[in-house]
């Protein structure tokens, strides 16, 4: 039976999205520590950097990062996330991810401008889809062939699917820190919590694992 | 040495006053929600409504609100929190909690309209100041003989002390529901993290208790 996936990293007070880019830090300081904790598991090591030295942290975060890599069948995205508000005009653009993007199942990326499928040797296509969130959810759902399908991102794709009722499991990183500005994950979600069983798991790291599930 | 501490109750997104009452429920239905799980543990009980039956939540919640009624020598709250705005032309206005306030030591009260000095049998001594945050800090300092002192409220007096750097010690109950209206604890605290040491700690009722200390 598919589920909808989300997976998030936000500050203590909410924020998901950072506001101190510069040329020189394009991502930002405070971008790198709100993944700090998820960035020093094992797992984010093997999957993503494909460090197989077997270091990385292994406990509770370690746990979450873990599931997040398991029993996923499709992925949607929004234009942004894939690069396209940077690298649209690039025929040739094919993500941030070299050679073995992380995700090796069908991607499905939201975008009113689509180009042509983008196929990679470790399972990884990426679609482009000019659709609803419940119409790329659709097409997600038929490729997941019953496995699940996670909503990546960015911060406005996400939220359109929590406030569009798609979405079956929630899983927020909270981050004890502090950003003050940026995008608010919890803005306009009032209530959210009804119908879903809502469970909270601190981490040695003091990150707290909040996860709806219905 | 005395500490300047604060105890909170918010939701996951940050509210710390509710929004919903009526004059069916003064309080509100959020309210309930927002202190359930600590009115619900037998600390609440034995110190708040002198239940001494022994029933009541014995795990993590109730061991944090222990640690609120130990080792506190004075208390600060604003004028709201001791009910001036609603009782504040009735002279005889002795605060919400009856004959036993669970103080039990000196209160200051902020207020811009100075009244006499109320005392109770159980060590409550009702003080009312028009004083600064700081000010007020120094008289309850002085009258807690090196025990600490509570800021215990309401919003906008906690979050004076709180941008003001008074407070040493903030314990933060986040209770997993979203309000999503109401007075934020977080806004304009951007990097409050900073100079104090975070901690996390998910109890059995779901509350995530976050504390600062420095």
């Amino acid at each position: 039976m598919t589920r909808v996936r989300v997976d998030l990293n936000v500050s203590l007070d909410g924020f998901m999205t950072t506001t101190d880019q510069t040329p020189e830090s394009p991502f930002g300081e405070d971008w790198g520590r709100l993944t700090a904790d998820y960035v020093a598991t094992r797992t984010f090591r093997e999957r993503v950097l494909h460090d197989s030295s077997g270091e990385g942290t292994t406990g509770v975060d370690d746990a979450y990062a873990a599931r997040y890599f398991e029993n996923l069948g499709a992925e949607i995205m929004g234009a942004g996330m894939f690069g396209l508000h940077e690298h649209g005009e690039d025929p040739d653009w094919r993500g941030w991810w070299g050679d073995e993007p992380p995700f090796r199942v069908p991607v499905y990326v939201l975008t009113h401008s689509p180009r042509p499928t983008i196929e990679f040797a470790n399972g990884t296509v990426f679609q482009f889809l000019g659709a609803s969130p419940a119409e790329a959810l659709e097409s997600a759902r038929a490729a997941a062939g019953g496995a699940d399908v996670r909503v990546g991102g960015g911060a406005r794709t996400v939220r359109e699917f929590l406030t569009a009722g798609l979405v079956d499991d929630l899983h927020v990183a909270v981050v004890p820190i502090l950003l003050g500005r940026g995008e608010n994950l919890w803005s306009g979600l009032r209530g959210l919590e009804d119908g879903y069983t809502v469970t909270t798991e601190a981490a040695e790291s003091g990150v707290v694992h909040v996860s709806f599930r219905r």
